[in-house]
């Protein structure tokens, strides 16, 4: 577990919370549930992020291994997801209401918003040792289909599978996944996306 | 400065990470500046989000007070909002690459992944103590001829006024903003934005 913490560790100069630094995205998933009321957190706190004039226009569909809508939302994945997603003990699709509340105009910023309330749902699994792998290779119409979403009103935006981590089902991954599993995390060096006075040149106090 | 934690914090049903918990978006900013490091810090929290194929699509313009171009960052507010966040130790105007990288098409959640980065951001402020305001209300075309962005990659999404909270400061902002400034946060109940078997009817784990 420890090697695990180590490998997917953020590397950053500066030290970081550790709901941070340590969150990646596994796909090897033990079949332990979540507990209702940890879960419960997690949308708790999804529901306090910030959001343009309060608008809150997520939503999120959740199954739990064992409920009968959990294969429904299973079919939401493509394929490549499916293969492993499909044995995680709780799978999310997440959901923007489109419009401003009240007004027939879209509101810009409803999936922007809702990435301000995955990544605090995400903070907080973290901290409770859980972990999600967000997806957006699904076909969102069969979710809107199978749950009857009003089509002016509601879109699927990604899915996401929800559990522990287990490296000792690793093993049971296709190649590809079994890989990524192992490898290091990656990101472009923060110099090519902060900027300062200039679009595209590094922000003076980077180097500080 | 306990009674505005109080005042502020979440309601909520199950124990979050204050960096959640303790969050909201102040108008009362203090003069004191941003170091540098704790700067760098909320930035690497940004970067370390996860995207969809590992995109990394934002990008941050961000300015000191008494940066040269911090004036040309204030000029992308609407008035509404300058009055109060042009005195901000810093701005920032959140960006996104539009298309998938080395293709002609759009990354659709170009703008649902720069949320997950700003609710790290978020996090990590919160942690150290610093506020940030989001705004919607900002004029993007003008960050976007002032910082010659190129229309087909990049687009402003945001902006971000980010300091110390200063509750003594709350007497100079207009009756409105003083007034929302003293008012305990508000959210739609959990039963309204999280759904099981239905959509629009209450996860069953919920009332456990």
């Amino acid at each position: 577990m420890q090697d695990f913490q180590d490998l997917k560790q953020a590397k950053t100069s500066r030290p970081l919370i550790p709901e941070i630094t340590n969150r990646w995205s596994p796909r090897a998933f033990s079949e332990k549930p979540v507990e209702d009321q940890d879960l419960r957190a997690l949308l708790e706190a999804a529901q306090w992020a910030a959001s343009s004039s309060n608008q809150q226009p997520w939503r999120f569909i959740v199954a739990r291994q064992g409920d009968s809508h959990y294969e429904k939302l299973s079919e939401g994945m493509v394929e490549g997801n499916k293969v492993w997603a499909s044995r995680a003990p709780v799978l999310m699709a997440t959901v923007v209401r489109k419009n401003v509340v009240g007004k027939d105009f879209p509101n810009p910023h409803a999936r922007h918003d809702l990435g301000l309330a995955v990544g605090n749902l995400s903070a907080q699994a973290t901290h409770l040792g859980l972990s999600l792998h967000q997806m957006a290779g699904i076909i969102p119409e069969n979710i809107e289909r199978s749950f009857a979403l009003d089509p002016d009103q509601y879109e699927v935006v990604t899915m996401i599978a929800l559990g522990y981590h287990d490296p000792s089902r690793i093993d049971q991954l296709k190649e590809g996944h079994a890989q990524s599993e192992k490898a290091p995390r990656e990101r472009q060096p923060l110099e090519e996306l902060v900027f300062g006075e200039e679009f595209g040149r590094p922000a003076p106090f980077l180097r500080d």
